[in-house]
């Protein structure tokens, strides 16, 4: 996404101004460069700046942006580096930020105390791959396209697909997922251990040394724990990933319905009949119909689904047919089903597009993406009372949604230098937020709390809920150094 | 399973004292009777020592049993009668320990420092079952069976099957899983929200209050800490579970094949070809031989896999060629597929009836069940040491194994009042546990760690590991009143 940092807008968006920042001790500079040699290291105020941000709105900054940068930024080039500038930081109460890709959608990299920004990315060793375990172990700089790259002929691959580009190990960190996580699972079921560096520098391997078991019972679950703790407990310097076999055949097909309800219907079904749908994609008719203006694939402007299949090329036949007959009874009408990676890759680039179709609806406007999740029964409700309350609010918000989970975005478009607009749409993200929280589902699916999300993560959790949070996170991390400012 | 507490043998296992037993404080049984009434409190000894095992040998006692029990049961009705029971335990440092179906295999249960017993199992609601969102709630008292009982009719189902008809909560406190686990996932994927009675009386709900997404990234997974927490954390008083879809069809199938090594290359060739197996069970040539005696069925005395597939009747036809073809080509030669119930339902209950069948190759003598879990990789080399470990010990233990997950489990059949065999028996599990570390496993793959695993969990996750398993243990129960003496 090209969406960059736009100045104030945290703000607006529910972001809490926590800028109890303070300059670096004399001679830490230096410091870092004895760890990690001087052309690792960079006070440049462009380079703090690209690493001040991610893809969101969110900048930290209150009431002005200059806070969002850290005070330098390291490259490490190994674990042992990490957990030496680490312990540095730890002992000069610094704080210290974990950095990937800066592809998150939730202000989670900011600097809003300043202090350090590991840039993790120089790390990116791919090892341990084995075949018959269906496991590999990845380093923070590897992405999700980088390691099905290095899978390529192994028949394996790993199928959890945000969107974007992302490092595998910042995905465990927020706790991703997207479109194939209805047949796959999120992040967490896909990890098996997590090595840490903890805030005072030490080693802590989530499932043990070395351990890669399928399963395990033994003691507290802390890669779990580690996974969706987006940098505030600790740094993911290596991620053992579980993979996938890779599918015989694939097949995807996109269907148009009367109503949101006659989708998502079809999609209860779908689910209800054990097809083991791969994806199932919502998109509603605004998107639909901007998707279809941006790719030139003329769509009809209707809540569309588009599905994936993955099995054997006899049981994808089966699938096939079952999926189809559950659509018709939902007054679905399909499109022919794409079994080649070309046509595959032509729907796909259309789904994938929705946010620049989205941004074209509004030229020169920028955009935010909610993130909520409900209970599919309520799915159908949610979706129709937030349709409503955007029109009611005056604002641009194409829906796309992982209908299989119940997560779905609203895609809002909106002029960011139009105080009043900005306003509107903080206030309709909270109702949003609150209208799924009332439905029994979360305020974040996939993106993470980061900034923008604490006050609702507080009304979804409640008292008792944020209080444990916040003894997990003073046991661990009692100075208050990882990535602070974020989630608590 | 009919074994029982077995005097004293619970030092040879591992267990170490723990038995910091005080007295209750006077007028404490009278302020419990206060909360629940007077028939739902126990003193008597029968009673306390009923509530004072689990199913596993472990006593909790040393140098003598009688601290295993605990100082009186209480049955709350209700889960503001556990916030005020754990409240009133709170204010009087008194410990606590949760207690369902006494089903455990590692002494979970066992009141090694005395206190209240919580006998939960009157609290048995099954409520918020919704069939468009694959999900239902249920009180400790709900067993697996009664669930699957009370969703006859419905299309759905609950798979975990650890074997015992345990209380689903309990479940999720062991972290159980079992034979379905390779296809539909351990406890931890399957629970949603958990309603927790935090030592100091407080309700917390680790999703948010009556929230059933069925993803979140929002905050620290807290539902996966308290899945696998053996009661150290708090009282799990309901899990929002989720549901699958009853499989259109069921294959049972028995392949033999000439050594352990072809069975377990079996097995992972049907996981790479992307057969949604359900069931893939291994037993050895010892276990098979006892089986078929115990049975009747006449099975070959072979390393043996029991495979089970669900799909529809048309996939399953094509599951079922893939599975022979792969059967074939590692050398296995198959029974035919039993599809009817009755003929299902054979199959597993010689499987089922393992544990029996093991004992009558000893009758008189106990059993203890070994729980290691490794990367499949290593199965064949860890069961073929292990089998030559058993031998060199003048041990008898017939294998069983959820060979799709690399979980193996040798029940040991030994003379108690032995102490020579006794010993010998420790000094194995203890050799297997390291076994299964050194190979990148666990010393527990769905029987948690109670009373038997603590000095191997030490082993498996290192110093860093434990000294964060303290950190939440005493973030969360900072007096050390939840099921003392447990895991940590």
């Amino acid at each position: 996404m090209a969406l960059r940092r736009v100045l104030g807008l945290g703000a607006a968006l529910g972001r809490r101004g926590c800028c109890s920042k303070r300059p670096l001790p004399p001679d830490f500079v230096e410091a870092l460069r004895a760890v990690v040699g001087d052309p690792n290291v960079s006070t440049a105020m462009a380079v703090r700046e690209q690493h001040g941000h991610d893809e969101s709105m969110h900048t930290g900054a209150a009431p002005s942006p200059s806070c969002a940068p850290p005070d330098a930024v390291v490259w490490p080039q190994a674990v042992g580096q990490v957990q030496e500038l680490a312990a540095l930081c730890y002992r000069c109460r610094v704080p210290m930020v974990p950095f990937g890709t800066g592809t998150g959608l939730e202000g989670g990299v900011n600097a809003v105390q300043g202090g350090v920004c590991f840039d993790l990315s120089r790390m990116d060793a791919i090892t341990e791959l084995s075949l018959e375990d269906f496991s590999v172990a990845v380093e923070p700089g590897v992405t999700r396209k980088a390691l099905n790259g290095h899978l390529r002929g192994t028949g394996l691959w790993f199928p959890v697909d945000p969107g974007a580009d992302a490092s595998l190990c910042g995905m465990a960190a927020t706790g991703a997922s997207g479109t194939n996580a209805v047949r796959y699972g999120t992040m967490r079921p896909n990890v098996l251990n997590l090595r840490v560096v903890l805030p005072d520098g030490r080693l802590l391997h989530t499932a043990g040394p070395g351990r890669q078991a399928r399963k395990r019972a033994a003691g507290y679950d802390l890669t779990s724990l580690f996974v969706g703790s987006e940098g505030t407990l600790g740094f993911l310097t290596q991620a053992t990933l579980r993979l996938h076999p890779l599918p015989e055949a694939t097949a995807v097909t996109m269907a148009t319905f009367p109503s949101v309800r006659a989708a998502v219907a079809c999609t209860v079904q779908v689910l209800q009949a054990a097809v083991p749908v791969a994806r199932i994609e919502f998109l509603d008719e605004v998107m639909a119909g901007a998707c279809s203006r941006f790719s030139g694939l003329e769509l009809p402007e209707a809540a569309t689904l588009l599905l994936e299949l993955h099995g054997s090329r006899h049981g994808l036949a089966e699938q096939r047919q079952q999926a189809e007959e559950i659509v018709r009874l939902n007054g679905g009408s399909g499109l022919a089903w794409a079994e080649e990676p070309e046509e595959r890759g032509r729907l796909w680039a259309m789904r994938h597009s929705a946010w620049y179709a989205a941004l074209a609806l509004r030229p020169g406007c920028q955009g935010y993406s909610t993130d909520v999740c409900v209970p599919i029964s309520r799915l159908p409700d949610v979706v129709v009372e937030t349709k409503r309350d955007l029109q009611d609010s005056g604002l641009t918000g194409p829906m796309v949604g992982h209908v299989g989970d119940g997560n779905f975005h609203c895609l809002l478009i909106f002029d960011c230098q139009d105080p009043a607009e900005s306003r509107r749409v903080h206030a309709f993200t909270q109702r949003l937020g609150r209208r799924a929280l009332a439905a029994g589902g979360t305020c974040t699916g996939e993106h993470g709390v980061g900034l923008g999300k604490r006050a609702l993560l507080l009304e979804e959790l409640g008292q008792e809920g944020m209080d444990t949070l916040r003894r997990i996170k003073a046991a661990l991390d009692p100075h208050n150094l990882m990535n602070p400012g974020k989630v608590l």
